[in-house]
């Protein structure tokens, strides 16, 4: 049975939660989560609600036409989300395949139950035969300096076509124009070799390795104009020793990665990722 | 400003947290937090709500009365707490004092507002410096195996003098009888230095070195007649190593227990534990 | 170029790790890595040397006959590898393949560079396609508890057919024999989910939900006659908390025990565990 | 009885270790433990080693020059220590004393059995009454910005009288001199309170609540004339969360702090830390 979820942003005032909690009851709905967070610098409030819409008395189509009284009186910024219309989701890959690797199969084993990976697409060819193995479509675009805007339309189209409405950087190393970074407002996903903002841009391991620090870590972020700057989904970090050659960070880096782009997908997956400013509310 | 603070166990059925947030809402109430949690395997529904005490329309001692009817509706379980109210606390501790010492530094840093620390009892005298430095009465209350209830006796009578509601067992090494635990259900909170249930009882350690773990741990739980068995509200575990020996594990360990410890009874203070069988919900 | 990794195990006395960097020196080798450890309750000593064979003076075939004086002098234990030697390995698995699919990813992106992997063993048919996608040898044996024995003389005659030195037990759901189990002293690798002593035994997920601890773990050991209770090679935790289900347990945990797993082999594969009584060095 | 340790560090060749181990066993060495490192970037070899006095044939007095040959002919830097001979310790500190606090508990339950804190030094008043309750003396020296170089004078005065050579900025507020840096090379142990090298400078807490990291971090590092820059000791991270205030990254962050701390100074007091460019290696 289907539920709904609704993301709500406001400035923080009385009665918020007392009125969305008995906007669900009044129709029928049993809550199943409600989670709410107060920013006490920027007066901003947020909250999660989870319901179930057995025995709800509106009509899906109807609920928003329902809502916007409430949300026009506490000066919402809102979202209405259905666990039953999966998100379609597309994976940008290069030539390292761990993180696409990984995904495809928690994809198989019903670890991203609420996604479809509609497409994978690549600069290179390396992740072809794993791509095909898994039965998902594969779109090879090359990119350089020169054609990455025509690269983009030809992926803006193809991502278009298929109604992706989930972007994730598994390890694409190519930046984005700022054209199609703007088309997926909050929703592309990449996955940063480091713990930002430690070492932005190219190169972070061996970065890390000059500086010699204790810990790698790795951050999942929605991916903004400004490179390496968007807002923090999710981080993590593995300790490592003088030992460690710059091959050695890479290889257990890996293992954060997956873990790290893993959970900022799921969580995005189960609408429990807000945006506010440059920072997010998580409630996992 | 003192916040309300009321927690919910019951039935879970339809309508609850509306009922429940319309109560603070109708009634002035500026919720600050809601929690909740619905366990699927027992149909138990927990909840946990905050509210401003300012503007709140309903007296302190007049909330109780008027819940009641919604409570017998929903069959609750449920406590009121009141920020401004502290919690009386004792601490026991026998020879080592690692745990003690790092309580009373965050006691004295304020890391503790909603505890006054009204007792220190131990059945060795190593810990009267301490306790008489921070300006807190210290009774020394030797135990054998023979006197041990007539000695619980006087721990309790100074207890009750205190009006304490909060025992915690900072290392402490003596087993309290059944009639002790009985007069503080949920309410005595021990550190365990080990990974429950793992290393039962007496030297964990000893039995960690001997067994060759490549982690050790500490918890935190309540305290009931079985040993050791009490709900956990803690845990955490450090890396060791074959070079460890075991005064290498006792040393390591005490800096978990001291942080599991303090992690414990902060959420305790902060009413964001629930207990259900032999279970906690934490509303960390 | 090759280099030669010596393991030594003997009582401790003077002169131990002098006498072994010389041997190694006056033929020419260059020590690039020497670690030693005193365990000063059982008074044994451990050494790990590894050096270059490029100028080392005596052939690989006599080295052995060289060494004999220095080992029996102080009545060691010591085993010598070849990195060039892979380790031929059979992997065992039932019907989950997370660690099994991990361990093949690992193995073809080259971070296993010391095993060739022989065969994949199963007494289902689930790991079958990805055997067979990864150009490995698969091998269905069914294994009911009244053909058990038999069955394992079917897998001990594959083992043996493909001179398999290292057998490890991706989440292989069957208690091997006695019989089996000598077949490899310290030779089979196991991951039990669960951070061990707790949970022995089948359905540790399920046992660490109904005692509600708050962190899981993981657990690579030795597979000896007594049932989990091995030598440990690694361990790991990971928090959890009271809105984790038994499945979202063994999701999180799946993750733990693909990398503990990992961590177990590579550090067998480069010759850096040496077991004594029911515990293991660990040269990492 | 004593031990001597011996930190090398030289271009690596073949021959050194067993030359080493030789010197020593020759000499009566009953050799505890020995750890080498090669850096294959930088061609640099390191080493530790540390045996036993008892029986050794040397003098202390004589084994340098005794030393100095092999010394010479490898090209080695190199340090020699007594375990009998205590580091001398000075602390500074100004108004947050979590670190320091933590430090004397240590200090007075021998877990820095190789250190003597001779003097505690701050800037502000804070501190007096506990380093007078610990029987260390205290050193009041105001700083201001014209001033600086004035008090330093002071400071360093007050090292000299007592023979400090090992300098802890237990959350010193006040930036260092390059003169007073330069009187203590690899011997001025700095806490910065974050993951460096990200959020360097002041406010690191502040920093991180701004960008809405998901982890904190802790640093301990070797001060050099470039801020927050020198080598990296120790490091490590705790989980937060959008739910965390800065006064509970700040909180949170002090529970890292005193243990990244201690860990870095014990490395150091035990002669486990060799610097090498701006990295260390550190044979824990």
């Amino acid at each position: 049975m289907p539920h709904a979820i609704l993301l709500i942003s406001c400035p923080d005032q009385k009665g918020i939660t007392a009125a969305v909690t008995d906007f669900v009851f009044k129709r029928g709905g049993n809550i199943l989560d409600a989670a709410q967070h107060a920013d006490a610098e920027s007066g901003a409030f947020f909250m999660r609600i989870e319901w179930a819409m057995a025995g709800f008395t509106v009509p899906r189509a109807t609920i928003s036409r329902e809502f916007q009284p409430l949300a026009e009186k506490f000066k919402m910024s809102w979202e209405l989300y259905f666990t039953d219309v999966p998100v379609k989701m597309a994976i940008f890959v290069s030539k390292q395949l761990h993180c696409l690797y990984d995904l495809l199969f928690r994809y198989r084993s019903g670890q991203l139950p609420h996604a479809k990976i509609e497409l994978i697409i690549s600069n290179h060819h390396d992740a072809e035969d794993l791509a095909h193995q898994s039965g998902i479509d594969f779109l090879h675009v090359p990119v350089l300096a020169e054609t990455k805007r025509a690269a983009e339309e030809i992926q803006l189209a193809a991502l278009q076509a298929k109604g992706v409405n989930l972007v994730v950087l598994a390890r694409y190393h190519q930046i984005l124009t700022d054209q199609f970074i703007q088309q997926y407002p909050n929703a592309i996903i990449n996955i940063h070799h480091s713990f930002l903002p430690a070492f932005v841009g190219g190169s972070p391991y061996a970065q890390a390795h000059q500086k010699g620090v204790k810990l790698i870590g790795a951050t999942s972020h929605y991916v903004i104009e400004a490179l390496d700057q968007g807002p923090i989904i999710e981080q993590d970090a593995a300790r490592i020793s003088h030992r460690y050659a710059i091959h050695d960070l890479i290889e257990e880096g890996q293992d954060l990665e997956r873990v790290v782009l893993y959970r900022a997908i799921r969580w995005h997956l189960e609408r429990k990722v807000l945006c506010y400013g440059n920072k997010t509310v998580v409630f996992e």
